[in-house]
């Protein structure tokens, strides 16, 4: 797969070198082996010798391994620490907490706190929806997660996965300003992660759902919609069907295709797979043939949770039975959230002229994309180093923006709508390519598109 | 009780007056009913006359509209608004989520978020200690209420003490640089309680449980201090119990007697009632009497729940019965913990000589401080109006700083006591004075001493 060295491994080795010319084949032996160095800092100079931490970035983990023994090899050279920038930017965590009012005087403290505090909280007992304009709440989110599938590593647990979603917080302040909380729970009981979650709401404006396992995610988010006056938001869900559909309706422009006659393929009916059928649908695909492990959805099918057989019942109009190969004959659309190489060449082969590949499993997609730019005419994936990076980010920032501007009680699927075609309208009509299809995290028209459309709809 | 116009009663008018007159006569009109005249601010000048923002402290909610009426009043001057600085300031909430890394580039995202993080939940799914290191725990206080004991005004529920625990968040950062976030349940269910705060606790460093209600209060924290492997601490307990030893012990010394020797009287027996009890009798204290509604806390009291049973055991050594007239004969020091004017001239009276007063009512102390100032040597109250304000913030940021920087897991009897001698010390021999015990929460030294005397004891 890919082998671009990159920031996500970058290294600090501290190196002890017995003269000025170990630094050229450090160096040297790096650059050969894949690496790319970044910096290279004198700590020390002395007569016999020098001190230098040399920074690079490998492709990953094993890389980084291989290159610290590699260094550790080269003649006159020890490697004397080697630390991971990623863990070190980690230090302490990512997130704090800041105060919003001045506290230099005690005039400041009467007012934040007691006993002027004291009038605030009357105003609110007396009227609770006050608590939107006198508290945190109308820009608070929830990023809530058992720790139960978490990124691509599984069910390590909530105090693994508080990292993840320090990041997603810090996320959402810095593309949207609001103001995320990591809740990690140390449960994995859906009655109890229901019951927790709908105790904690009077902080929150609204609930994002994260990294939790399919299919208990659906009963969750389904009950807690029901539960609440705020909005339940499933980003592993809703947030990839937002952004699939921004990308596959500015696909079809590229290759000239409307969305009525195209069939998809949807490899991987978890959390993104169901949301990803459902929001195509409702956007008016032509069809969707979802496969998981069994094969082709077919509503006969044993063994299906009551997700599956909605999927299973309103899609494969044409009732193909079998696996991949069937599903993918003539298709028009590939869209893999699953795992890493389960597409062979062979399959692609079967799509339709002008195929749209979305091979969206992290790190590593489905199939290798230079590979399937051999065989579609547009290719996307997950991975930031390719074009046509699919990525949450795009989506969920804005729509809570979106939200919590609406005071919005809940998500639907009119929304959902208009945030996709409002992200896939940041891509002008003279802009689109077939390398070119969703913008960048960085394009600041993003935010405000897909919050401006998530309001619109939430206020109609 | 007193009139001292407070910030914390701040209002701003918009005045519509005929002529430039009308302005004297309505600070005239202010001034003479009581209220502190801030600032005037001219937002409009015609030639028929002024628009102006007058702004003012005024002592009370009922003052303030009083002063409304008096100047709507006044010829020729109209109100056209009246706006509280109080809720102006919480518009919107006091609290803010900050990314404490850049997030400008991609490399940034990267590392702070996918795919670099997936490093970090690796390296704490291996080893569950390094979340200290690698998340926000290490700093990080979850402020947990349910609502149902809220300052003064009792169960307002769990939106409106939201302002609170924003303001007690603030004050963490402010004074000890804690991040601390408020958990407002909306359950008063003591299992449901327990249950969530323990699910909660991977993203937290310590638990700080605030106002609620006793005796609930004893068992949750009882309970969590058994399930947690972290400090739990609620803070209306062991704060003022804290605050009140360290006032006690330089109160002591100015008046000559020693901690052994002396008696007090401690009226209100609830969730600082009890704390109080037990860390004075912890600190040596001569004898304890606890006072509540039904008189003398004797152990064959009928309806003594756990706490107070043990209070009734472990104070009132010579056997005293009746009410607060016969625990006050001779009583060196009173600590009132309970409500507003339940403390009369004559009772204060029997007070021995060289007496104590803390009244800690709050806003209105168990007796006129003036009134007290006749009958005692050394008079306290929770007012920031009044000399020696007896104020938690001069406890929790410290202690919680204490805990987080020694990464305790249990705070225990001895850290409350360091704390308190902690905080008293910060006064020094040469200082004290009957009107100086206690150092204001602006003394920079306090969140100092008390952490260091916390981390100190917890690391022995």
């Amino acid at each position: 797969m890919t082998t671009t060295p990159s920031a996500s491994f970058s290294v600090t080795m501290r190196l002890d070198l017995g003269d000025h010319r170990g630094v050229g084949r450090v160096t040297t032996a790096l650059g050969d082996a894949g690496a790319a160095v970044i910096a290279l800092d004198v700590v020390e100079s002395r007569g016999d010798g020098l001190v230098v931490d040399c920074t690079f970035n490998a492709t990953g983990e094993a890389h980084a391994e291989h290159l610290r023994k590699l260094v550790d090899g080269i003649e006159g050279v020890r490697v004397r620490a080697v630390s991971d920038r990623t863990l070190l930017l980690h230090l302490g965590g990512i997130l704090a907490v800041a105060p919003k009012v001045p506290l230099k005087t005690r005039d400041d403290l009467s007012m934040a706190y007691t006993p002027g505090v004291a009038r605030v909280c009357r105003a609110i007992a007396a009227d609770k929806a006050s608590a939107r304009n006198l508290t945190i709440r109308r820009n608070t989110v929830a990023v809530v997660t058992d720790g139960s599938a978490v990124l691509g590593l599984g069910n390590i647990g909530p105090h693994a996965a508080l990292p993840v979603m320090e990041g997603k917080a810090a996320l959402f302040k810095r593309f949207a300003d609001v103001d995320a909380w990591p809740v990690c729970l140390d449960t994995q009981d859906p009655d109890e992660i229901v019951r927790i979650v709908e105790c904690l709401a009077p902080v929150y404006g609204g609930i994002n759902l994260e990294d939790i396992a399919a299919p208990r995610c659906f009963e969750i988010e389904r009950r807690l919609r029901q539960a609440l006056d705020i909005p339940v938001f499933h980003d592993d869900q809703h947030g990839t069907a937002v952004v699939v559909l921004a990308a596959l309706t500015n696909a079809l422009r590229v290759v000239g295709k409307a969305m009525g006659d195209v069939r998809a393929v949807v490899l991987g009916v978890g959390a993104a797979g169901v949301a990803i059928t459902r929001l195509l649908l409702a956007a008016g695909i032509g069809d969707v043939v979802a496969v998981d492990r069994p094969g082709i959805l077919v509503p006969d099918m044993a063994g299906l949770d009551e997700d599956r057989a909605m999927v299973a019942r309103a899609t494969n109009r044409e009732g193909r039975r079998g696996g991949l190969d069937e599903a993918m004959d003539g298709a028009d659309v590939f869209i893999g959230v699953s795992g890493p190489d389960l597409v062979s060449e062979a399959q692609l082969r079967r799509l339709g002229p002008d195929a749209i590949v979305f091979a969206l499993a992290n790190p590593d997609p489905e199939v290798d994309p230079v590979l399937a730019r051999r065989h579609a005419a547009i290719v996307a994936t997950g991975r930031s180093d390719e074009p046509n990076q699919i990525n949450n980010v795009l989506v969920f920032p804005g729509v809570f923006r979106g939200l919590l501007n609406a005071g919005a009680r809940e998500i639907t699927e009119d929304m959902e709508l208009a945030a996709g075609r409002a992200l896939a309208a940041v891509v002008a009509e003279e802009e689109l390519s077939p390398a070119y299809i969703v913008p960048t995290v960085f394009n600041p028209a993003v935010v405000p598109a897909v919050a401006g459309a998530v309001e619109a709809a939430a206020r109609r």
